[in-house]
């Protein structure tokens, strides 16, 4: 079946011209409505591909559902770091906090033809991959936020890992009341997080209280708002598992008010290693993700794939590792104190 | 003069087709360099210029001289904020490290055919500027780093007045050894904020010393390595004007590291107001610089000057304002401490 051939039959089923249909193929906008719709329907019930070899523009597409936080810089800078080498060039968009781009996002994509697309946090949904992949236009989602679903290439880190990790660091410290401030629970970063943290108490024999486990969203003012409701408990914790770097600043100002120090009074392990983590003071102990290599190594497998190499494995988790700084310490006569009943030795 | 003629006329001269003179026009790749120069010459020698209406991609180029700061993030989001307002995407690139971008990122550019072109903290030498000129591409400069040239588009701050409000308000708080970590003097922003300085303590009767005054790269690094020299003067600074937000949080670590504390030991006041500069502890006072507004004034001057309005100024400097945190208090019986000779009231 040869692509001149698809796009006649297709014109001649949809009762359009073949340059229409070439338009649509081309995310046109002059193409009306109910005739682009009839169109890709078509397309799609008979599997259309455009030809490999196509040209494509040397051009990547990178899509963030939120442009907001410095965590959105370390996988910019991975991107680009691998589309200099291969003099490809950046188009930045973000999807305004939702998790799907819109349509308009993906008119754009198909005018543009880009070399691939590469969502961070997002996910496409069934008829917007089948629209890239019509056009032959391949794309890897880093960290997916959601199940990405069977096939779907992407490029993770290790989150249950990573959470499993900081509990440990606290319990081999010796704490036990350890709280948790945990992510937006629709993600499944957040959801992997909480239940590496909820693993390693398991293992140590420590039952799980849901009054020490509260949902954030990643941003520093969750972190303060809910690490102020954490520190205010009749029975505080003495060591809280932030869920990400921002949250545990928020945690960090929250202590700050009422006066708890760090480590001293409260220890604290972040997520993710920005690079702020280690200016902050006390340093942060925290898990490091490595945004920039899982970036790169996304870029390196839309590119493969945009080759017609099939990378070996189209699911990468990257590792995740504990750094310990400063923020971690054993607890201080643990729970006692709180109740100011032993003297400080 | 209509472009036909002056295309036929650059190609005879040229002794080239016209189609060859419209590839270099495009920057296409398949030109012989001799013959892309010897093109680029007439082109230049004739003025001549694109005729305007001709189609641009809906596409804005966005260059920065390098991604490592938290600062890229703010410019980004006040680009990326108007730019989805006007239904334009962003292609990023990095110039990697270099304050002129090379001209394979010319090349690209002109194959891209974007609506406009913004330059943070880089500028265009002469022969790049009459190569958009010429394809009626607009360009606007952020933050200019040197001297952007006469008549070229420029959003900037008022670095010089913040430079100057910085000081004065440790000169109010009562500090007369103030030290500065200043950025690299090739900038003009770095050498605007160090003159600010200067000019308030000139103002306030108080001699420049040269010891106190050194210069850094704006990196965190910097920050901790001068701010260990400057604390570690015979006669320490009781105050710093850190140059930006980045090396003020290195500085913060050289103070931990010699035990002095923020504020009592020592006060430091920064420049930009990056979100981190609200969550490290002591919450740090700064200048601040409106980034995320500087990008959306040039993001729009550039889309006035691809529609054809000439903007009625050229050149626009956002105001900067002194943030007021916990990073800054009276001195602490000022320079006798530094002795011991005082005791602690």
């Amino acid at each position: 079946m040869t692509r001149a051939a698809t796009l006649a039959e297709i014109a001649r089923e949809a009762g359009v011209s073949a340059p229409t249909v070439s338009k649509v193929l081309n995310g046109r906008a002059d193409v009306a409505q109910a005739t682009r719709e009839r169109v890709e329907e078509l397309l799609r019930r008979h599997g259309y591909r455009r030809r490999r070899g196509t040209q494509s523009s040397p051009l990547l597409e990178l899509v963030f559902h939120e442009l907001e936080s410095v965590w959105a810089m370390e996988v910019i800078r991975g991107v680009e770091n691998v589309a200099r080498e291969e003099g490809l060039s950046i188009v930045l968009s973000e999807s305004s906090g939702r998790l799907t781009p819109g349509q308009s996002w993906v008119d754009g994509v198909l005018a543009r033809r880009p070399t691939g697309v590469l969502l961070v946090l997002s996910g496409l949904d069934r008829s917007q991959q089948e629209q890239l992949a019509g056009r032959d236009i391949p794309f890897v989602v880093i960290d997916p936020a959601g199940d990405p679903g069977q096939g779907v290439p992407a490029v993770g880190t290790t989150n249950w890992d990573g959470g499993l990790a900081a509990t440990r660091h606290l319990l081999d410290l010796g704490h036990r009341r350890i709280g948790l401030i945990g992510g937006p629970s629709r993600m499944m970063c957040s959801r992997a997080r909480a239940d590496g943290y909820r693993a390693a108490l398991d293992m140590a024999g420590i039952a799980y209280d849901p009054e020490l486990v509260r949902d954030g969203d990643f941003h520093h003012e969750a972190g303060r708002r809910v690490g102020l409701e954490l520190l205010g408990l009749p029975e505080r914790p003495t060591a809280v598992f932030a869920g990400n770097d921002l949250q545990a600043l928020g945690l960090y100002e929250a202590a700050r008010e009422l006066g708890l120090r760090i480590p001293e009074d409260l220890s604290v392990v972040g997520f993710d290693d920005l690079p702020l983590a280690r200016w902050v003071g006390p340093p942060l102990t925290t898990v490091r993700q490595p945004l920039t290599e899982m970036a790169e190594v996304a870029t390196r497998m839309v590119i493969d794939l945009a080759r017609g190499t099939r990378p070996g494995t189209l699911r990468v988790d990257l590792a995740t590792s504990l750094v310990q700084r400063s923020s971690t310490a054993p607890p201080q006569t643990p729970s006692r104190t709180v109740d100011g009943e032993s003297p400080r030795l």
